[in-house]
């Protein structure tokens, strides 16, 4: 376990999703993109956050299962949520995302992404997004991303 | 470059792309979220292929710029593109995705996505891809992938 | 905690590392980088393996602290001796490696590489190895690979 | 070709490397590990660099082929390099590293690393690094890595 100690004082950005829990982000997320992936928010504390997604027509590749893109997309706004939730005075910014696929989902599984804090720097912070087909309880894919502080208070 | 020699031979993959050029994946891609990314595809040869899209609306992420998860899809759904124009026998799934983010672009911007392929190896082809911006001839992001030889044939 | 289950069975890859608890790889590694780097074997179980390492004046940059090229050398091998444990016929070998960079270390400290198999397929197995500042508590450096099976039996 | 416009004007870092064109590093260099790698550097200027290397005994992994953990740090270390030719004020240190490994080598193979500058923001510098094997023209290995800024003078 390699998540740092959280800090147990709340904060706007934490409440607000914490308001959140058990609604779609389809008609709420601040994420345009968001909307679109339409997931549903299981759980959040401080970084972490659980959102469940159902795979839809319009997420599938050519081959007919989940598209490795959706993934990586699922991935960078999940993450970006759980740095909101932080409650940090700045925006950051993604510096990369690393994706790594395991095993294929189909049209109308549920899958759900496990956020992770991994380090929290003071100018860089590394986070990280498990995709988990929601029945089978099996790890479909993992990535792993860096975030930098920009000069732009939230 | 570090592009390996092309098969000057063409291929069923290769002729169907070149039948698309100058027109939206729209109506026509094989890949559902190919069709809701909505590309035009400006041009296609042996190991390379360029395709436009425009920033829409539903793209953006919280900050109102390019969402680093469809820049992400983009990437993923434009080499899948790539490697079957190759005519490969076999199909070829993604082992991982790794992007890195330079600049942002803005709704209404319109995107070049440029492929390349790296390394064709037996099992695993590496490719990259490259995003420009449009206009200002900017490069705002580039991701590589492995591809793996998967035991079912196109 | 995404470790696959682990085999309960024992098996010869396995057993050899136990032999070598507390004990310097640097006259017994099978790895001749390995025995540059000149780890000492502090625990090992299937899919799981710690490692002690002196940060050497040879293993700095120019600014006087680790090299990020050695840390990514540990990882590396430490992943190589893991999945060697796991007892798999076949070899197998690095498609990729993922390293992020958290803190520096200086000469003299002593770090720990900690492996964990994230997921282990049929034809690849993805792996991670986080390094720890011994004395401080302190996770340094983390990264992932993905290695494929080979045509070669061990 | 994603290289950024190179600014002409020389700088004090650019002519040390100039100095050293083929001579040794094992002397010379200002990293001890860059010392223990041993290239010979071919050519330099703003934003590449090639550095000859010869496969020894030590840099080897278990199957008798040159270890990607050795890769990764001539990487590293190559690319560290090319960032201090450029001038810069600041010095810059690596957020991560990314390999992808097509090919092996073996002892006494002489293999070359090529670097680029992909990106020079304010921030970050995107830099890759190819390793191909000499004589046989063949791309071994590709890697990239984000440096972010410090607040530390040159």
């Amino acid at each position: 376990m390699t998540l740092q100690q959280p800090d147990p004082a709340s904060n706007p950005g934490l409440e607000y999703f914490r308001s959140l829990i058990g609604q779609s982000f389809k008609d709420k997320s601040r994420s345009p993109f968001g909307r679109w992936l339409a997931g549903t928010l299981l759980a959040v504390e401080h970084g972490r956050l659980e959102i469940e997604f159902t795979v839809r027509p319009e997420m599938l590749n050519p081959a007919k299962t989940f598209h490795g893109g959706v993934i990586a997309g699922i991935m960078d706004d999940a993450i970006g949520a759980t740095i909101f939730a932080l409650g940090k005075k700045n925006f950051f910014t993604s510096v990369n995302l690393v994706v790594d696929y395991f095993a294929p989902a189909k049209e109308g599984d549920r899958v759900i992404a496990k956020t992770a804090i991994i380090k929290e720097g003071a100018k860089i912070i590394n986070a990280q997004c498990e995709i988990w087909h929601a029945e089978k309880n099996r790890l479909l894919s993992r990535g792993t991303t860096n975030l930098m502080k920009i000069d732009v208070e939230v």
